[in-house]
């Protein structure tokens, strides 16, 4: 790989992606483990931790971008928006404990290794929040979405993404010097659920007219599934600036074009689509994983002590879904894998000296490590007959 | 736009692209334009050009080149590589004639307006080179791509790469001042054959057993088509290392995967994927076509000769598909589009000092309304009963 990829070389890297996506989870699916954690072992592999065949970049970034956004797309098309609504007393309930749980077990157990509070903290808190994509993809592969397990972890992880954004506002201002005011805190949370409000209601209220019209104008076969997809990368894109991960409004463009006439035809469009960039979301966070940089001594075991504090925060946090008659321990492992929000705590760490290099690759070692360890017990789980 | 993107900003520029490419092919049908010409007007407005919404950049290309790696893998997948067979002589003196008569006319056009003889002759050579893609997409789009007519142009094109190729080696050594051998000229023309003729035979001998084996193993529902996907993309990037454009790759693995009993099912899975990406090609044309750097007085006068000159050889060349029982006129019309060999001599000429800013524009000029009027023309002759 040059400085300055040319697209062949792009076209080149794809292939890569695509021949090691699917040997791997071909493997995976005859030893009976989840498709979604052999292609991030795929990444860890033909990415620069060992093969080095493939480099982290921009252009790998927006398709596993948009592979991710056609991910939430399809898990929103399946899931009916009234039924989430049910499960949002113990989503809140579960995503609250999971983050106090968390956050304390987190700073206990960094703190027993590098004896620095302030910086335990910051570790605790990179840790707190669950990622959509990735139980979302397990519930989906074993065809398990609509459960109610599968719906209260998905309300839950959305949940957990605002109060992620919320930790991040806070422990941001903080950690740059800059003050800390109840007005910028109240701001960040308002932005973000004004968002989730404003788009989940008047996004399902108008999807099916818009999507109606939109069928009966179009003369060209491509126009209602190009369409659709705008659709979704317009409240990606919103959510986004309302600070929120763009595939969260992915979801809810998932959601509100699940109450459209033309619901079957985009999912059996898309699924091709999805089949091709989804696996290059999880490639490539195996890709990102530089693990040459992270793993150094030390790292370790700070990395084991904020993976059993990680894990157990939100394997109890389960216990927490008040009213639910979801199956405890899957509630909680689907809670385990963690995502953009720790990476990006883990940058601006970085950044601004917070953390150096050995603790820094820890804190990415662990949020690898809840990737990989989440769908192989919440899979193992689900096949032994937990959740609904 | 900032300088540098996030992919939150790329998926807007997807998102404008999606919306800009369907509103103006919905238009297109209406006043019975080709969509293919709707979408790179709609490049034109949304880029630098005029609104300015969307700049070029690394994403924007990647995805354009799949985009086009699709449509020449569909339309691969289409035709019997023994009937393309069958067309290899016209085919090959329409793209030698073309060659000439463009060469021929577009020199002494711009040596009318320029008189400059030596960089005249550049001009007329950057010109000489048909893009496979245009007219493929016409001809698909109207369902003639089985047509005698389509068979012929389409394997003009692919032998016009080839003299394009070995135009621009001869060319790229004298102006960067590199002795000009038989050899390198040679070389650049045995490894170009021998890649058309080793993946061809190859391809199609090896993929229907390949992908036999493939479907046979795979578990995983989305496997034989990211194979099939990654099949293409490694002709494509074998054809760009023989110095090829990328498409031609992708045209050859498409006649290789048309053999396979897989065809029919990894067509229908790529017609959803080429609705979203092969447009973003097209715009692409007209988003990198950046008018308010090209446009210069005296720019019009010499990009009006050129196009004169370039319509007229290409017009003329179908006059000369020996033994074909295709209709002239539509073949002629079938050359008219030029695109990447194009290119690629304007971004030499202007490096290497051999095109000032205002030669550069009309050149970039001439290549954009070729790649309007080539379709416009083309689409109204078959429609009114022009070829099979």
């Amino acid at each position: 790989m040059t400085a300055t990829p040319t697209p062949g070389d792009i076209l080149l890297d794809l292939l890569v992606i695509l021949v090691a996506a699917k040997a791997v989870a071909e493997i995976a699916e005859r030893v009976g483990l989840p498709a979604v954690v052999g292609e991030m072992v795929a990444g860890v592999l033909v990415g620069p931790s060992v093969l080095g065949l493939v480099e982290p970049g921009p252009v790998l970034s927006v398709l596993g971008e948009l592979g991710i956004v056609l991910l939430l797309l399809d898990v929103g098309l399946q899931l009916d928006i009234t039924h989430l609504g049910s499960v949002a007393r113990p989503a809140t309930a579960m995503a609250v404990a999971g983050t106090v749980l968390t956050l304390g077990a987190g700073w206990v157990a960094a703190t027993a290794v590098i004896h620095a509070g302030d910086t335990a903290l910051f570790l605790a808190a990179a840790v707190t929040a669950t990622s959509l994509g990735i139980s979302a993809r397990v519930f989906a592969d074993l065809g398990r979405l609509d459960s109610p397990e599968a719906r209260t972890v998905l309300g839950a992880a959305v949940v957990d993404d605002v109060i992620g954004l919320l930790t991040l506002t806070v422990v941001a201002r903080v950690v740059t010097g800059e003050g800390l005011s109840v007005g910028s805190v109240a701001g960040a949370l308002a932005l973000a659920v004004g968002f989730l409000v404003v788009a989940g209601v008047t996004g399902v209220r108008l999807a099916a007219p818009l999507f109606r019209a939109i069928e009966r104008l179009a003369r060209s076969p491509g126009t209602p599934l190009a369409l659709a997809l705008a659709f979704s990368l317009g409240l990606a894109a919103l959510a986004d600036a309302a600070g929120l991960a763009p595939l969260i409004g992915a979801f809810v463009a998932g959601l509100a074009l699940a109450r459209t006439d033309q619901r079957d035809r985009v999912r059996r469009d898309l699924t091709p689509i999805g089949h091709v960039l989804i696996p290059v979301f999880f490639l490539r966070v195996g890709i990102d994983a530089d693990l040459g940089q992270a793993v150094r001594p030390g790292a370790l075991w700070l990395a084991a002590a904020l993976l059993v504090a990680a894990v157990a925060g939100k394997v109890l946090c389960g216990l927490f879904a008040v009213g639910s008659s979801a199956d405890r321990l899957v509630l909680g492992l689907g809670m385990v894998p963690r995502g953009e929000v720790g990476l990006v705590f883990a940058g601006l760490g970085l950044q601004q000296g917070v953390l150096n290099g050995e603790r820094y690759g820890a804190l990415l070692i662990t949020i690898l490590l809840t990737d990989l360890l989440g769908p192989v017990l919440l899979r193992r789980r689900l096949r032994r007959g937990g959740g609904g």
